[in-house]
């Protein structure tokens, strides 16, 4: 794998890791807020890994689609961005 | 543990093996696209527990504490619900 | 009209102004991002403007309701709370 | 001016009368579910303008950019829209 694999396995072992945390205190029977609290670092957590994931896709496949003479292949990746960025917005 | 308790377990487990799901994608090198619309629904199962647990507080927690003579403690429980609002705005 | 109203009332009369401010950028073809820049900024705004609604809204209605011993009543309000919270998450 | 800022000049006006819907809705002391519902519409109505200037911007500055020889115009239209998709993440 190569480094970059490497670090976001890092980063999802950690979010498993604090899954089975939110787990413990449900059964604990904690208080709702705290574990609100802990599902919502979750769900930043996930926000980080997405960062990488499309700051590594942007470098890579988007420049080299974009550098091709495929007007199709142009427009599938654009395509692919906006609806990245629409699930963010939940159009 | 009560059937609430369960119900929220049941979610975390079904959570904790897509996130499993989500490191062997990112081991077998899959498009990035594809990965990141699986870090988005788990984001959306997080919102759907999120729910859960907000209107259990809400039903329980909430009700008592604004049923009480207890001023403090209404505005302890108002201020909690403004910051996990505020926390899904990141104001 | 009561002080909270009028501090709504301004905050609204600047997010009209910020609105007009992004149509102009528009007519004279600024840079794409520097918009969108100004549009997230407006919805900013209207995350802070939702903060000082709701906030008004648990200390004066919910409250109300929640002491009331009309269990429809306080049912009504919880389900409200939880739909303003899911809009957030667009579950 | 072009078609597409027309189109986009045409949504922020419409933005613009929603807002100051908005305002004789606080004036009138309307119930604050209903006003909280109406700003939600107006984030959304934002959302779909920033998913047009979005597209307009990756159909045009973002492919002239990536298919450019220099690297470092590349490089900053990748950091733009990290940044703009940071913004919804709230990073």
């Amino acid at each position: 794998m190569s480094e970059e694999q490497q670090a976001l396995i890092r980063r999802l072992r950690s979010i498993e890791g604090h899954v089975r945390g939110v787990e413990r205190m449900v059964e604990e029977g904690q208080y709702c807020i705290d574990i609100i609290h802990q599902t919502q670092a979750i769900k930043r957590a996930l926000d980080k890994l997405e960062h990488e994931l499309l700051s590594n896709h942007l470098a890579s496949c988007v420049t080299t689609a974009m550098r091709s003479e495929d007007v199709n292949e142009r427009e599938r990746v654009i395509g692919e961005l906006l609806e990245v960025f629409d699930a963010k917005n939940k159009i």
